[in-house]
């Protein structure tokens, strides 16, 4: 009998500070959000983070894609859904959605998972008792993710970013969405008033460390239906830290 | 008869994402929270900014007293309060409390706001309107507030802050806590880590624009009393846009 995944679900009321210039919800703020409600289905399962480092592991994201049919506004109560469907013996995969009051689907996201063993900082293989909890799937293979294509580098267009103390949040290394906010602040002031998001696949490769500098590239295409491609690096001196692609189309 | 002030509740639970690296809420997520505090209040009395944009006004803050006893730490769930006390030709001076679940006031509050022309970016007479309906006391005098003392600008431990496109919030500035990130941050991070606030002064100048640079300076001495003062400015060129002065104590 194949097992059925618990869906674990919560809401959340977007503020005027978790919103941009055009009161849509930033990109980093719903990562946050996300996030916070799989650690939750973890905590009310029992295998929330201190369960976890029992077995000398901690969780990393490796990767997102997120399709978004309207970013959530200000004001607006969502309800954040989730589930992990399968694992095999190096990646955990999960599902949410954020549905509107009216249970529209604003978004819809897949992300990868690994172990990390936290002395070494290196991927571990998943204990069974951190994901069995869940109702998830043991498979051979997990889906595959698409590869977020590479970006050209411009020095012209990067931009640099101290990371700061206030980026390293109670998890205790610097937070996954500020890595989006770097990528999302270096692109023009009236593209993004004037494009909303549609499309994104987040990779990430490299943590970087408090106090560090970040450098953040990107480059911007037209797609053949119209909608603009944006392509985002983060690097940390040499080290590859983490990967983009945004697609975005033009307000109505 | 004296009016008596509405006093407007709210719950908020801190998460991971509002909390620096020792768990408790950041200054700027605090006073991001309490804001919102004071603008459910003024949209439940039917005096949001809406209604406050049809005399040709928005409301400014101009300067922050607040007394913490316990910044709140993560997955703590605290009620913050709030009631518009008095106000006089100018000034509108407003109280609030975050409590603890069982009670315990963490963080005392006091603000000074104004209404300032929107067009002329001028301070102008409050409208009658926009008060009123919090019961609030016309007064001669609204309390008076200790002015920060000066910093003592020190170029070599001065940091930049660009101004990014999300620092932009949906009331179409740049978010007022921010200020408090750009000099939090800049203050070693051991320190930071050592060290809780216990009292803060908080006084706005001039409103910083998005793309522009700002130098945040800081300098730090040690009281009679064993705590720790640091002063800090906000310079956007050869603009003031913020001075404050921060207490901290020792961890226990």
């Amino acid at each position: 009998m194949e097992n059925q995944p618990t869906v674990f679900s919560e809401k959340h009321r977007v503020t005027y500070y978790e919103a941009d210039f055009t009161r849509r919800m930033t990109i980093a703020m719903m990562l946050d959000v996300i996030i916070l409600a799989s650690e939750d289905h973890s905590d009310k399962l029992g295998v929330g983070a201190e369960f976890v480092r029992q077995f000398g592991v901690t969780w990393v994201v490796i990767q997102y894609d997120v399709h978004i049919n309207r970013m959530p506004v200000v004001d607006e109560n969502i309800t954040i859904n989730t589930k992990s469907k399968s694992y095999n013996k190096y990646f955990a995969y999960r599902e949410f959605t954020i549905e509107s009051e009216s249970g529209e689907v604003l978004m819809h996201m897949t992300g990868l998972w690994a172990a990390m063993n936290y002395k070494e900082r290196k991927i571990a293989s998943i204990p069974k008792e951190t994901v069995e909890p869940f109702g998830a799937e043991k498979v051979n293979q997990v889906p595959k993710m698409p590869k977020p294509q590479k970006v050209q580098y411009n020095e012209e267009t990067k931009q640099s970013f101290r990371v700061r103390y206030t980026d390293i949040d109670s998890n205790q290394h610097v937070n996954n969405a500020h890595y989006m906010d770097w990528m999302v602040n270096v692109l023009p002031a009236d593209f993004l008033t004037n494009h909303t998001p549609t499309h994104f696949l987040l990779r990430y490769e490299n943590e970087v460390k408090y106090g560090s500098t970040v450098e953040s590239y990107y480059d911007m295409e037209e797609q053949e239906d119209g909608s603009i491609l944006t392509k985002h690096e983060i690097m940390s001196g040499d080290s590859h830290s983490a990967i983009a692609n945004i697609t975005w189309r033009k307000n109505d």
